[in-house]
């Protein structure tokens, strides 16, 4: 019998006034003890993983699923190792953000303070929910996991050994609330805690976000799909061209930021389409091309408008040669999801347009869009990449787990 | 027949692209353009606002909705002005927020950029559709005006001068879009427009903001109700507290920052309490108490926890006295509404509990809670005040109508 969500929730938000008081080190010491709790418990973690991993067997998880499920005695070090990286990170919380001097007298600070308590809505990763935990709690937040049912007793037994670990420090073990109720109707009760949630944070597939922002009450951030595109412009340089629409299409290709269509400036297709499409096809990608693709190189399939608009994460590339940089730009605005976008180019002005007129939380000039995550851009670890404009865009680090407050001093100050 | 609210948006839309590279002078000149117009048709303006006038006569408007409504030659001339010091105010568009080189040489910035598209819902105040078009354009920003229907035809006017003024400068006139639809599905139809509409502000009163949480499926920036208090401490300075009190209370009370409880130590109630009432009665104001307060000044009414949870926006007041500090945070904390909230106090380790504790937009040490306000924070004008912690936090300036991209060089940089 799981307990209900709003207990839980209610139960974290409890917390929320003590954990936003903490000092770094009591936060730090209470991000140690979690470390070091994970690394005196692997076979525990192990005998519990296998647990879940045995259930997917059953139940016919996919093998890229169940290997994200796994975990091993290398990856619980790595989440241990995580954690240790966000204490090297600096603390946010009581950063003086503004200070002003009204012409009055009045002293006005804007102070960083925690958002209060978060709701994580993820997959079946049980490295996420040391992540989250980690984030949070170093941001002085109260977090509310909800992670995706095929890893149940990985998180149960990860969040043992983080409440276990808590209770020997300054930071209140009720910070860290699992829902166990596997029950979609489970996301659904979280996402309408108004009042008691201050923000939820949906990470997964494109069906999850899109139900979070239509039944969501509380404030979400959007960590959304990317159908991300690379530009190469008539000017670009082949090798780079190469290597970068290469790069981000087949280094990792189930993530948000790798490329689904390429476009290609139709004088560089004509030269170099051919030699381009044999690099993917050695690297096993199966590719789809309009019809001047199609033309260029004989035997491609043809990329409907469906396949433009659809995130691949795998194996597959829609090319498209096009006029010019206008048309790159038209079909990027009409395709993109404001994730990750790339133009390949030695013609400044072009590069300086697309940098200027794409409209994506990340744009890159001559450089893979598979750059676009926390730890490349020195952020250490991540809760997510929003692909909405409020409040954060791009890859959230710590920053993006807080807001402000003004603290005003007076000396007996009234509105006259 | 009113034009179909997608269609309108759509409209305002298609100039977000145009409208994000104007520089600051062609956008300077756009907003003069509209405050010279204004200026120039002030009789047109009457005329339409009078047709309202008589429309919300007819229909029974309360005294006070329609001076809200009304239109003078002064009030025009200051909606003019008002555009003038937007002008003033620094551009943050192009602001540069970071800059990063990182270790494998790729260059990071951080841009500032606008928003999109903005919804405004609001209520029948003519002087916000102009302030809501001068911010929203001064940033870059399209806009979607949907202001209370008892303003229908100064609305119109106001908007036909917006749309001919901008016709003979940069700016595109679609820019600016009114929702003439008064049907109230019309603001359902605004708040699912994902994809289309970047940002939802609604400022009215609590039920149109809780309408606005429960049924959005964009992003929303609540601009949220306002039960203020000031907690009189035992050691606050007698006069400084009399004075701070009056002010949040019977300075306007009409508005979101005015104070509607106010919490006394027992200590200073005792010695104090009967003179304060005295204080606020020769103000007008109804005074209702606790039981303890009822005990010290016989004849007040009882204070109930509805009472407390009430923004009356009225000469209303009610009174607690409370035994100490704490019983004040947790009464803060059980009916605030996360807005403004002050201490009055000469104790500098009470000031920094209740500043460090209380969870607010805005928190004050010895000044009144009427400062929460655009314009005596020095950000001009506002858009609004958030008390959500999501975005932005506390009165809203033109950066709040703003978002970020990550601009990246790189020189052929692919991920390993």
């Amino acid at each position: 019998m799981s307990v209900p969500i709003r207990t839980l929730a209610l139960r974290a938000r409890a917390t929320v006034s003590v954990l936003g008081t903490q000092t770094t080190n009591a936060k730090h010491e209470a991000l140690q003890a979690i470390a070091d709790s994970l690394m005196h418990h692997i076979p525990f973690l192990l005998q519990e993983n296998e647990r879940d991993l045995h259930e997917g067997r059953q139940n016919g998880l996919s093998p890229s699923l169940l290997d994200r499920l796994a975990l091993t005695p290398a990856r619980i070090e790595a989440m241990s190792e995580g954690i240790r990286t966000v204490i090297a990170l600096p603390d946010p919380i009581g950063e003086i953000v503004h200070t002003m001097l009204r012409p009055n007298g009045l002293f006005i600070r804007q102070l960083r303070v925690p958002l209060g308590l978060i709701g994580m809505i993820y997959e079946s990763r049980p490295n996420v929910t040391i992540d989250a935990i980690a984030l949070c709690l170093k941001t002085g937040n109260a977090v509310l996991l909800r992670g995706g049912t095929a890893a149940h007793h990985s998180n149960v037994a990860l969040v043992k050994l983080v409440h276990d670990a808590l209770s020997s420090t300054p930071l209140p073990s009720d910070a860290v609330q699992l829902v166990t109720d596997g029950d979609r109707h489970a996301i659904d009760d979280m996402l309408r805690l108004t009042g008691v949630i201050d923000c939820v944070i949906p990470r997964g597939g494109a069906a999850l976000i899109d139900h979070c922002v239509r039944h969501a009450h509380v404030p979400i951030i959007e960590t959304g799909a990317g159908i991300c595109h690379t530009y190469v412009d008539a000017s670009a340089d082949v090798e780079m061209a190469m290597a970068i629409a290469c790069n981000a299409k087949v280094q990792r290709p189930s993530v948000c930021n790798a490329m689904e269509t390429l476009l290609v400036h139709e004088t560089f297709a004509k030269l170099h389409l051919p030699h381009l499409v044999e690099t993917f096809q050695t690297h096993g990608v199966t590719l789809r091309g309009d019809p001047q693709a199609m033309q260029l190189v004989p035997g491609l399939s043809l990329a409907t408008s469906e396949n433009f608009a659809t995130e691949y994460n795998d194996l597959i590339l829609n090319i498209r040669v096009v006029a010019n940089l206008e048309e790159a730009l038209a079909h990027i605005a009409t395709y993109g999801t404001r994730h990750s976008e790339c133009i390949v180019t030695q013609d400044e002005l072009h590069a300086q347009r697309f940098l200027s007129t794409v409209d994506a939380a990340v744009v890159y000039h001559n450089a893979s869009t598979r750059f676009t995550d926390g730890f490349e851009f020195g952020f250490g670890a991540e809760i997510g990449i929003s692909t909405q404009k409020l409040h954060a865009r791009g890859p959230m680090g710590l920053p993006a787990l807080t807001s402000t407050k003004y603290v005003v001093h007076g000396d007996g100050h009234i509105r006259t």
